[in-house]
C-alpha cells in the first residue's frame, strides 16, 4: 500500500482546519493552499502557501510539492484537475468523481437517469419560459437551482408559480469551477425532514458508512444535526448507508462523500445534493464517532485503511454557531458550566450569520442532548 | 474572568504538539518556543520561535508576545520564571508551584514533611558516606535520585547495599533549571504496582480529577497505562483523587498536576513523583475521556472553566510506541485492521527506545482492550 505522506489541501476554510487537527496524530505532512494568510485554516497550519486556486500555475506549483491533493471546497476548475491527473498526481477525489459534486445537472443525469437512484424529476432550463413549462408539467411549486457554485442556500430558489420564473435568470450566471452555470428546474419534494449519510472510500474501494443524521436547515444553512436520526429503524438505516456506499462506488469517490437526502412522509428518501469532502452534517463525528470524518477523509486520501465510523454513544447533537459574540473563546467561560459540551471554534472573524464554530453534546437522553447543544449555541450567538 | 488568548508554550516536544492539537477548537493562539525547527511540536505549530529556553533574553522576548506562559517540560530556570512573574505575566504553573516538580528534595520536604502526606523516608546525601549511613538506618535496598533534571529513569539508581553507594556520585552533578543538583536517598518502597492520578486546577482554585490509572514502567519509562486502574475500589479511587486535588491546592498549581504513586501490598499509596504539565500517564484521555488532559491544561492555563474529566467507556489502555518502524504512518496500514484503535504519532525521527508515539484502545472487555493496544504497539515497534 502506497502511503501519501504529504497531503495538499486546497482551500483554507474550517474544513481544512479540522482536517489539519486530525492529521497531527497520523503524522501526515499537510501543505495548505489558502485564499489569504488569515483564513481559518491558514491561522493554524504550519506550512501555508497563499494563492488563487483558479490560477493554473499557482495550483500546479503547489501540487508539485505534495503526494496527494484534496480539497476544502468544490471550486477548483475541473479541467485544471484533469491536467494534474495527467501528470500522475493522486487527486482525491479525482476530477471524474468530483464533477458530480461540482455540477448538479451531471449529478442528476448520473444518479437519477443512469443509475435509477431515487431523485426528483429535473430538467435544464435555459430561460424563464423553459422553467415555466417544466413547472406546468410537474406541478407547482418547483425548485430552481444553479448547476454549479451554489452553497448554504445561495443559488437555490423556490418558485411558487409561473409568474416567478424569471427570478433565477435576473442576475447573469457566473462561471464556476471553470464551467458555465445553468439553471435546473426540479420537482418540489414535500419532505418531512432532511437526512444525511456520509461514507468514506479508499483508492482500493474499501468503503464505510457513518450513521445516518437528521439535519435541520434554516434559510438553506445547516443549523443542527442529530445522530442517529431519531425514529429511523435499523432496516432504513442500513438501506440509506448502502445507498451512500453505492453512490461512492458508482462515482469512484476517494475520500468522503456526503449525501444529503429528503425524507418523504412515507419514509422513502430522495437524493438532494452531494459533497465530496468533510461535511457540516458530519462534524458530530469529531466527538461522537470512534473515527472522525476528518480523520477518515485523510486516511482515504493518503491511502491508509479506514477507521471505525460507528457512534460512541446513543445520541449526539451538533449545533452550528452562526455569528454571535465577538469573543467566542471568552464565551466558553459561560457555556463551560456544561463540562461535557464540546466546543469547536474556527478562528474566523465574526460576521452576522457566518459559520464561526459549532458545539456538540452527547449522551443517552435525546431531549437533554439536544437542549444542551441548543442552549450553548444560543448563548454563543448572543440570542 | 480574564481569558488569555495567546498562550506561550516553552518546549517543543510531543506534549506541546498534543496541546496544540487541543488548542485549535478553543481558538487559542499558541506561540511556541522550540529547541529547533524540526522538533515534534515545531513541525505542526503555526507560530514557532526557535531559541534556547535557558537564555534569559530569549525567554523574556518570547514571553513579551503572550498573555500566559506554560511548559512542555520542567527545565526552565526557576529564577528566570520569577523574573517574568514580577512583570505581571501569568506563568502557569507559577514558579512557586513548579519548583516542587523541578526539585525532588523540596517536594519531599513539603509533601512528606510539612503536609504529612504519604511519602517514603528520605534524606539529602552529600556524598557516598552519607548515602551509606542512610541505607544502614533505613535498610537495604534504597533508592538514590538526583534532586533535579531526571526523567524516564535517568538520574535514579537502585542501591542494593553499602558497596554500591558511590554510583550516584561517579559523574559530576550537573546544574538543572539553574539550580545545583543533589543526591537524595529514599526508602525502597516494596510496591506491587504504580498508579497515577492527574488533576487540573484553575487560577481560581477550581479543581477536577481524572480517574486513577495503573501505569507499567520498564527501565524507568512508562510503557502502558490502563484506566481506571483494575481492581481499585470506589473508596480508594476517591481517596487518591482527593490526594491529587489536595496536593494541587497546597502547592497552588495552575494547569495540570500528575502525581505518580506506588501502591503497597495493603493498597496504601506512597507519593513517588510530581509533574506539572500533561503527563504520559494521561495520554489515554485524548480518546478515552470527555475532555483530554491537553485541553484541560490549556483551559486552566488560559483561565477558562474546566471540561469534564470522566472516562467515556469502562476501560482504556494506552501503550507507548518506543522506537520501531522507520515509517510509522505506513505502519497504520497494518494495525489499521483494528479500526477502533487510535494512533498518535509525534513526528519524531526514529531512535531505538525513543517515545515516538502511542496507541489507545478502549471498550468494555479489559483483556481485549489491553491485548489490542499491546499487539498494535508491538507491531509498530517491529517486535
Amino acid at each position: 500500500m502506497n502511503v501519501a505522506h504529504t497531503v495538499g489541501i486546497i482551500g483554507g476554510g474550517q474544513l481544512a482546519r479540522m482536517m489539519y487537527q486530525a492529521s497531527i496524530g497520523l503524522d501526515l505532512n499537510i501543505a495548505l493552499l489558502a485564499e489569504g494568510p488569515d483564513v481559518s485554516a491558514a491561522r493554524v497550519v504550519h506550512d501555508v502557501t497563499v494563492g488563487d486556486y483558479t490560477e493554473a500555475q499557482v495550483v500546479k506549483d503547489f501540487a508539485a510539492t505534495v503526494d496527494a491533493l484534496t480539497f476544502d471546497h468544490e471550486h477548483v476548475p475541473t479541467r485544471l484537475l484533469e491536467e494534474l491527473e495527467v501528470t500522475g498526481l493522486a487527486v482525491r477525489p479525482g476530477s471524474g468523481a468530483l464533477v458530480y459534486a461540482q455540477d448538479k445537472a451531471l449529478m442528476r443525469a448520473k444518479l437519477g437517469g443512469e443509475l435509477g437512484l431515487p431523485s426528483p424529476r429535473w430538467r435544464i432550463c435555459p430561460d424563464a419560459e423553459a422553467l415555466r413549462a417544466f413547472g406546468n408539467e410537474t406541478g407547482w411549486p418547483i425548485i430552481a437551482k444553479e448547476s454549479r457554485g451554489g452553497y448554504d442556500g445561495h443559488g437555490v430558489w423556490r418558485i411558487d408559480g409561473p409568474d416567478d420564473c424569471g427570478e433565477p435568470f435576473q442576475e447573469s450566471l457566473e462561471v464556476s469551477a471553470g464551467e458555465r452555470v445553468e439553471i435546473i428546474g426540479e420537482e418540489f419534494v414535500d419532505f418531512t425532514r432532511e437526512l444525511s449519510v456520509i461514507v468514506a472510500r479508499t483508492p482500493e474501494g474499501e468503503c464505510v458508512s457513518y450513521p445516518v443524521s437528521e439535519t435541520v436547515q434554516e434559510h438553506g444553512i445547516c443549523v443542527e444535526t442529530t445522530t442517529p436520526a431519531p425514529g429511523i429503524g435499523p432496516d432504513r438505516q442500513d438501506e440509506i448507508q448502502r445507498l451512500g456506499r453505492d453512490i461512492a462506488s458508482a462515482l469512484g469517490v476517494v475520500g468522503l462523500l456526503a449525501v444529503e437526502l429528503m425524507e418523504r412522509r412515507d419514509g422513502e428518501v430522495v437524493i438532494n445534493e452531494l459533497a465530496m469532502r468533510p461535511h457540516n452534517t458530519g462534524h458530530w463525528s469529531i466527538d461522537g464517532a470512534v473515527t472522525s470524518q476528518f480523520e477518515n477523509h485523510l486516511r482515504a486520501v493518503s491511502g491508509l485503511p479506514l477507521g471505525d465510523p460507528t457512534a460512541r454513544q446513543p445520541w449526539c447533537t451538533m449545533r452550528n454557531v452562526l455569528g454571535g459574540r465577538p469573543d467566542l473563546t471568552a464565551g466558553i467561560a459561560h457555556v463551560g458550566r456544561d463540562g461535557g459540551l464540546k466546543v469547536h471554534f474556527y478562528g474566523k472573524t465574526m460576521r452576522p450569520g457566518r459559520k464561526v464554530g459549532h458545539v456538540t453534546s452527547y449522551g443517552s437522553d435525546l431531549a437533554d442532548v439536544q437542549a444542551r447543544a441548543r442552549s450553548a449555541a444560543a448563548y454563543l450567538m448572543n440570542e
